[in-house]
């Protein structure tokens, strides 16, 4: 099994009520920062409690019957992995895992170890009338995961894709290989590595999402300027649906009908499950030169982002931090952009020079700067607190706070109306319920058109209970997205909680088209009802 | 009507059995340059003969009857619209126009001006039962436009696109646009010019193809390195289809769900009509350098094609044109690797002496370079040949001779193999026939982990009749590429002449998978039928 089923402290034990792993929770030095920070920020001073043991938990007994033989071997039903497979890593679902609640928790999870194995698993969820829901690293934000009513189901399983983690073909020339889709961000960097190879693709949840997540949810890489989408980087794609396996054949690029491998991106487990990938991969980088640029104002900085990005100087990542996003990153409370080139096999420092003259010509200010293989303190600095922060969010939420990150894009002429309608919507909601709190702002990723901005709340509630407060704030956030130029989501996906917007943007043709792909993967509604449509 | 209906010598009059304006002919100096130069290459001096002219032609009575009073204004039946709207420009379509033989002419043309006229005329079609042909600048040269059977169909409609011009909106900050999808390609650049943008996107048919057009297809731009295809610069689109009316939102990203726009990105006309599309689009260059460097063979000059590519240098064109390709466009017969950079806001200068390295080190030698904004004599003359091949190539099927292209993509570690299959398969099928040809290769289109190859061909059919020896070859070179790891097509798209091997290249789950999305759009099957798929 990918997942140690082992409810001890062990090095690698995921934590069945939080983010990544138990050993990555807060320090007790950490938590104490983390207090005195929120005490100044929102009054009062928070207090921390830790989840319900899972020893202590509740949960309803497995429906599971007698297996056929075919799938003995790889169904798990013990309370650990239930529990862990229950949940996604949304707000409300750590609530809910934190408190105890799994009274929702799946029968069992089904951990196939190849293609015929995830066929078999199907097979027998069409004859038992189960559900399933595809499982990568749980990592899903949005609802992607869980929660499933049980009550609605007569049976509920988890498919851990965890056991097709095989690296089946590796082309050193063309620099591509043919990876197992349930590989986890580490494991897939630790088989290219010996090879020079690296798919450069690092979304936050790196550590515990998976490539099969990351393509069925058209994750964003931590590379951030244009061709940064998952997708982008598939060559092709194996999927097991209900309606059988759909393999595409691996090539450079096409004009040969519609994109297979694009209908398959998004699909969020709703057609099938992901089972490999053919991966376009990068020759590790040698030459990197990285500065952090101060800017006056937003305005300067994403007119200059604008600028940068269409110079055609490609950098690898180009990040603006808001004051507030600056002062949490541990960096001086300014607008910030963080820049980076890197090659393989060209020094990238002219570049970043060419870079730095047309921000200064845009009003920036460089602050830092570090080339010849380096990176800029102010990137390394920023670069920890992003691998960190879901674990403080964690605390965030031990503590009876809500948080919540709120992801879109939107033109560069659209972002201030939607910028400052979803700074109305957040304080609206806050306003109603006495609530304190704060947001900030980074953009994440950058195109030649428009941008994504992130934004980052987190409040005390006021006199509305934690997960009431969150569904307010979501649905305001999420509306002022969407009624002002922007995406239901840049890259968290749709899962249950975005999918009222996106089947509102989409419009009825959309939902129709897309609804007529469904039902063709998967005519009788077993793959992870509820995501995309309803 | 954007298309004259007028059968005299114009100043933009269509060439109704050859490629784009009958102006642009082949003059006899031109057209006696290339005769000796074929005399030469194939033995016997072809002698040219004028296509039949319409006055000529026998055509077909229409069977369009008494029009709904909604359609009356947007259809034209008269012999030259007929003609032009007939066929694409194949080798086989140019044959059979050239020759006089329209017995498979369209029964009329329509020519609606707004999304409300499609929907009116597909609504016309549906009750007709006639099938519908969406024709852009018809220069599809795999049978996407036709020809269509006429007996096997009660009336072919071909619906022009070509009134659907408008620029709704430009978004100057942005750099987008809402486009009609008939502006052909040099309409479209003279309404974005004055506002210093451009789409950046110049397939060789520019002239005669339009924006609808190149994403129905999926088509590759001229700017050949990594984004290239016209998908990747669509921000939102608009189809009309018998199921109704698809409108997609305009965003700079999305993770939210399969994307809507690349389910209908090479729908080839099957699903319906693309009426619009927001296009992003770029500032217009005001830095340029480029340069040739000469390459001792095509492996060494592939070799550093990877390695540029890879390097994050982000050239905007990277052509690598083989010892006949040189010769062919009026350079030397040597192995040679055309370079451009370019961008609207930073000198690139730096960027090319990069590049130059990178390229010396792999063995390249600097032929000629140019900076400043200049381009090199090399990339000019190369280019001006690009864009008057079709004319050329017309000019050769008037002289009996067989003319074809065949473009596909391949791994890097995958191209000696399909190279050589390619290439012996040419060489059978002339050797059987007791042909005389020759063959030649550029790369068109480069990404980190493979090339387009693109291969001309020009041969004196010997004992077999030109159509039946194209039809050899196509099958044989076909063929060749997908059993060697090559793609179907990398940009001239499916159509009816690669249906088969599309069909077979994907497979039945896929061939299942687009049969349900096009029977949803188009559940009566009026829309382009027998492209894609059977």
């Amino acid at each position: 099994m990918a997942i140690e089923a082992v409810d001890t402290m062990g090095a690698a034990m995921r934590n069945h009520a939080g983010w990544g792993e138990v050993e990555g929770a807060l320090s007790a030095a950490e938590l104490e920062t983390l207090t005195s920070l929120l005490e100044a920020a929102l009054g009062g001073r928070p207090s921390y409690h830790h989840p319900v043991p899972l020893s202590s938990i509740e949960m309803p007994s497995s429906r599971l019957g007698r297996l056929p033989p075919a799938l003995a071997g790889m169904v798990d039903g013990d309370t650990f992995s239930r529990a862990l497979h229950s949940y996604g890593r949304s707000f409300p679902e750590l609530v809910r895992a934190r408190s105890g609640d799994f009274s929702d928790a799946v029968d069992g999870v089904l951990h196939p170890a190849d293609e015929t194995e995830v066929a078999e698993a199907l097979d027998f969820a069409a004859r038992a009338g189960a559900v399933v829901v595809p499982f990568g690293g749980g990592s899903s934000v949005v609802g992607g995961i869980g929660p499933l009513h049980r009550r609605d189901h007569p049976l509920v399983l988890a498919l851990d894709t965890g056991r097709l983690d095989t690296v089946a073909e590796l082309d050193p020339i063309s620099q591509t290989a043919r990876l197992g889709a349930g590989l986890l961000g580490p494991a897939l960097e630790a088989a290219l590595r010996p090879h020079g190879l690296t798919l450069r693709h690092f979304p936050q949840s790196f550590e515990f999402s998976s490539l099969g997540g990351w393509i069925a949810t058209r994750s964003g890489g931590h590379f951030a300027v244009g061709t940064t989408h998952i997708e982008d980087f598939v060559s092709a794609l194996t999927m097991v649906s209900p309606a059988g396996v759909l393999r595409t054949r691996p090539l450079p690029a096409s004009g040969a009908g519609p994109a297979l491998e694009r209908i398959l991106a998004g699909s969020e487990g709703a057609f099938g499950v992901i089972t490999e990938a053919t991966m376009k991969l990068a020759a590790r980088p040698v030459y990197r030169a990285s500065a952090s640029v101060v800017f006056p104002s937003m305005a300067a900085a994403l007119g200059a982002l604008a600028e940068l990005v269409r110079s055609r100087l490609n950098p690898a990542n180009c990040r603006v931090l808001d004051e507030s996003e600056s002062l949490r990153s541990g960096l001086g409370a300014k607008v910030r952009m963080l820049v980076a080139f890197e090659s393989p096999n060209t020094p990238v420092d002219a570049l970043l020079s060419a870079a730095l003259e047309l921000l200064g010509a845009e009003g920036g200010i460089k602050e830092a700067e570090e080339g010849g293989g380096g990176r800029s303190g102010a990137a390394d600095r920023w670069r920890s607190s992003f691998i960190r922060a879901p674990y403080f969010a964690d605390a965030i939420v031990g503590m009876g706070l809500v948080v919540e990150t709120f992801e879109t894009s939107v033109s560069y002429a659209g972002f201030p109306e939607l910028d400052e309608a979803a700074r109305r919507a957040i304080s609206r909601v806050e306003r109603a319920r006495g609530a304190r709190g704060f947001v900030s702002c980074r953009v994440t990723h950058a195109y030649s058109d428009g941008l994504a901005p992130y934004y980052t709340v987190i409040a005390s509630p006021g006199t509305a209970d934690p997960l009431a407060f969150w569904a307010e704030l979501k649905e305001a956030v999420t509306e002022a997205f969407v009624h002002h130029g922007g995406a239901v989501t840049h890259h968290h996906g749709v899962g249950r909680y975005h999918r009222p917007a996106f089947e509102e943007s989409i419009g009825e043709a959309g939902r129709a088209a897309l609804g007529a792909l469904r039902r063709h993967f998967d005519p009788q509604g077993l793959m992870n009802p509820g995501v995309l449509l309803g």
